[in-house]
């Protein structure tokens, strides 16, 4: 989600819609150009500058794209669309992009969670409730914990992934310019050429078509809370092998790697720096997605006087926070090592209390409890196979 | 979402676990109790002061019902339960109640919105970008907008509805005593035992079966973020109408009744109160869907260390917040005046500028624009009917 | 912070400013009652429900003081004033109450922790970043970290707690309604007489003199950050013991009382209720606060729509919170155990490692390392005498 | 606050951290070095690439530093320091340049107000509450409101400026390795020398003195929070001219510039950019300061793991979005258009009305009410100059 990739999906949607244009009749044929060599990234700091005055990048832009574009391509482009469908179109193919890739890490996290997951079914450990040893657990249920967490998130993103829109509707969302240009060709169905406009332009950008959605933000709002939601997922996972990885604890241990987790001072140390990274991510996450739904509230009138604005810079730091952060998930579970050996003497250390509770069931049946912790796992098993086949069937319908 | 409803629901959950239990012979037939009528809203003030004791409202909440039951029901009952599982689950009950009542809203509204929209087809209004005037368009076109926002919300609504779990897992969520009991009693298949209880209670319940999700807290999070779509999309509502029913603008008016909209000092305000109500929903709930995004993230072991505790009262405020506005929308939208001459002569007095458009894109094609604003309506009469269509399929699907 | 107390203190504002009318001689002496006897708890349902027609409690409560005071009191009362004058004001002094608790807890947290921090001055322990042992420290060094942490929340607390102003300004803030009635009464400055009413109002409450700040809410939000800034200090004193007391590490433990911490299923477990609650409300304000941050940004006219009325149940819960997590704050520390010996113990455990840098310091010297790692405690001594310094000239100063 | 300038804050307090200790005789005086040289802009992808592995930036540039630096500087550079020191005092170098910065707009902005207020003190205009005609103000009046909201914001930025302090204290904040360098350097006091250190650096890069703060982020905070209350009190005005630069309202007008308020497709249009950016800026502030207080309450341990980390791109964004809202509100103050004109038409339509009140009044002492709106303005001169005067004050103490 760089600035050079928004530039680029922007001009993809003024091709797009100067294409449809064209094959409408509304443009003349003559017009069709291809608009992707105009613009390159040099032109980055002359958008972003002019942009402050105009209030958005696609005023200047459509200004270079005419100084630059052959005539009569040059009169045609751009007619009948206003900023916000420019700029809101490149952003659904922006955060398509981010999903996509989001669908991919979530895809090898969910692979190997569930693997984990399996193999740890029968690795007891001392479950942990309010910091303190409660009840024996396996570390395969608590992965099957993080594997729900995670699936739960990606359904969300393929959710929102497959509601991604096009923005198109012209000034106040009425179509007004090209509806008139239809007419003024002779159209029968002018409001018919409009609607095919759409049909065409989604079509050929790979979004959904969409009636006008200029102040009515849940797409934007549906989309964020699906990221936090993975952010939450991942920062649930990181606390957990945040704690797990502490030195008087040591049941985890994240991946190693050439020049991770060093400190500038003490060469003894290995820190979790996955997890820490990833909690960042998670901590950050949700204050932009609560901006984003205060914008959508705030949206009036038939373009919002500052409430759409705020959303380009939120978004593009949320979404990059949540593509970094899913690529290091993927590598903190793909290489997470699990010392079970360490687990078991914990859980052994603790037994005795850990076996409370059994005790008191025992009690009320006036039976006595076993003392060993690894037979007191309740219905884990079962559990971490829910959950895996869950992961399963998401893997084959998703591939 | 009372104090008293949420303790009715906790004792709705024990009752039905203990009734599971019995059902499933884990506990003796004679434990069949009805435990409603044992503990009442004068109870309310020990249990919220035990409450801060123990860290949440089951610990005393049980022992009351364990002081007042007969034997051997005070033995029974909550065995194999952690107090997560009953507040959790009674949480979801009052989400329920509190989600139904806002669907019913929500199909008013859009009973009443495509009413509106239908009826203001052809109602033509200056269309206002960065507040100001820009290109015609019509107030049905107008409501249309808001009529899509709300379906957007109602669809998640219904989504959250429809997916809200029990939450049974006992101490960390393995079921560990259950499980156990079963396996004392003789059960063949004590993991199978534990798997009935989770269903029967859930079927009692009129709530989803679900894996335990001590930690996992995107049900939570679904649902607030469902309530928050809410939020905004009456806030965009809301925003309009205070807009349009300023002094000089006066296109739209409040429904009035009774001792609404007075002044303490003014006797001849005639303020927007209901918009003003609904506009302070939607500016509060975004930083309470933030804070249980925040605590999701935050979730850690097999029952954290305050980030669960947070989720209680954030969720009972951003749920009653959500409930008001739904009720005061309702009245706003069935109720609301429509001043379509005056909306008329406002676009009149602009024909000029708002059709320079128009002239842009007759230029073009060397034609002459038509002067007559009231012509210049784009697609809006299609997206009109493409609204009031999904509205009609989404009452019809849901009724 | 209860709903009781707001309405008492409306009632008391309302009874200054009718005290002020008539000393100001605007209004005739025979108004000159006292109100408070006029409205009790019992009124509170019916104001409530008529809030939400008239937009605030206000109106309803003038209207059954009017109702229920002698004449010609029932004439004057209120007069001059808005709606939001008396419930702002209101909700100042409701805040004064909080944020004196607040202080009457932070100087029993800052005696708390002075005493700790000096007490441990030479108990060694790790010193543990990114979650892994790095170097040593001691307890006394960790205590003066959270030593100065509650003394920069209480120092905004303070300066919060001596800014709090009435807010008097009439229907549009310009005191329109007194100016004229001091006109009408021939006063020479009635301008000046306007004044006079504010300075007076404010020495009978004892809040601050200030200009009308309908629609500049920068009180209301230093207020909150103040509040937040506090949760902050205990969220991160509490995230330090939930930490140390977990069961693994166990060097603090919270004070223990009938009826705390305790499960409803684990008969074993001593949670830390205390910091698990503290967290709770340490995670929970940020929210709250930026709630009233967007509120104060989205103010506008002279009374906003929406931004002004979502402040009081925000205000309302971050006080109350903010009032019980400094009661359990204080609770926590003037009763939390420190365990040296499991500190000593779990130090020289740790000790070749934690050491590291303090080899590699001597091998810059080519001089031997001292392997004991209570000797490697840096400049502490200083720190914490720094620390408890400011904490006894903060106790000093405001006694 | 760019990344190439954190980068070069960085190599100053490297720089001046090994002046200190070369001055200090910790560090022998060959070891005198300019470290600026360096490193440049060039280094960034590599340094950036790298963060991601080892946590934070200073890992990767300690390293280049010491591979680039000559003998004995390669070898004492960064001694004494951790990674958080450098990076949290680089921050307080760039706050202090964005607060510098933003002190000397809000100086602009106050003359610019100022002058505003006293020029329209008798510029009559309609009062408005709850988007209601309510009584007569003065544009002065309103002006001296908003001025009040800047001179409120510019005092919390003021103090914040004051006390930005450095971060120096080592690994855990116990200054080890600089106090065991002192010892084995035969210093007397090798507490007093840790001591000189700090004071050493403070002084050199114009910071305050202070002890480490690792954990205790209340700079951080109180800092983000005067942020925030200069984006809320310009949203505040940036609210109000757009409401008032409506096409039907028309009472202000933003400063024309080439290039601004222009349209994509309208050509009429003269959009209102400046409050529509400004209000970009304050409707996404508050969420990230919500996210500064949510780091600061999860700080743990003696560098916590992932709510440090979090801070930096959430400063970053939130210092960039205030210094960018600030020179607009800066162009925005300076040239207003104020249509005194038009706000007496508006005024004198709405007369009968918005004198209610004044009638009310009157009628209390059987008087007849003046029908002129302009003499019926209250104190609002009184309140200009009240106003007006602590402006000056504010000015002539901190030019």
């Amino acid at each position: 989600m760089s600035a050079e990739a928004l530039l680029a999906a922007m001009v993809r949607v003024e091709s797009a819609w100067l294409d449809a244009l064209v094959a409408s009749g509304l443009a003349p044929s003559a017009a069709a150009t291809d608009l992707a060599p105009l613009v390159t990234a040099d032109d980055l700091p002359h958008i972003a500058a002019a942009a402050e005055g105009s209030g958005n990048p696609v005023v200047p832009l459509v200004g270079l794209l005419r100084s630059r574009a052959p005539q009569p391509a040059a009169t045609w482009l751009h007619r009948g669309l206003t900023s916000q469908d420019v700029l809101d179109t490149a952003l659904m193919l922006a955060l398509r992009d981010a999903l996509e890739r989001l669908i991919g890490e979530l895809r090898a996290q969910v692979t190997a969670l569930a693997r984990l997951a399996a193999q740890h079914a029968d690795t007891p450990m001392v479950g942990r409730t309010l910091t303190q040893h409660a009840v024996p657990t396996t570390f395969g249920a608590v992965a099957a914990g993080w594997l729900d967490g995670l699936v739960d998130a990606a359904d969300l993103v393929l959710d929102a992934r497959s509601l991604l829109p096009v923005q198109l509707g012209g000034a106040v969302g009425t179509f007004s310019a090209a509806t008139e240009l239809a007419g003024l060709r002779g159209h029968d169905d002018p409001q018919g050429t409009s609607a095919d406009l759409v049909a065409d332009t989604a079509v050929a950008l790979g979004l959904r078509e969409l009636r006008p959605w200029h102040t009515s933000r849940a797409t934007v709002t549906r989309t964020s809370d699906a990221l936090v939601t993975c952010t939450d997922a991942w920062g649930h996972i990181s606390t957990d092998v945040a704690t797990l990885a502490r030195t008087e604890i040591g049941e985890l241990a994240e991946p190693t790697a050439e020049g991770r987790g060093g400190s500038s001072t003490m060469p003894h140390k290995n820190n979790p720096v996955l997890s820490v990274l990833v909690r960042r991510a998670a901590l950050g996450a949700p204050g932009l997605a609560a901006t984003l739904h205060v914008a959508s509230a705030a949206s009036g009138d038939q373009r919002p006087d500052g409430a759409w604005h705020v959303e380009w810079s939120t978004l593009h730091l949320l979404g990059r926070r949540a593509v970094v952060a899913a690529s290091q998930t993927t590598e903190l579970l793909t290489g997470l090592h699990v010392d079970a050996e360490r687990m078991r003497t914990t859980l052994d250390t603790s037994a005795e209390s850990v076996l409370a509770e059994r005790r008191s069931i025992a009690g009320l049946l006036d039976a006595t409890a076993s003392a060993d912790p690894t037979t007191y796992l309740g219905f884990s098993e079962d559990l971490i196979a829910g959950a895996v086949e869950r992961a399963r069937t998401f893997l084959e319908e998703n591939e």
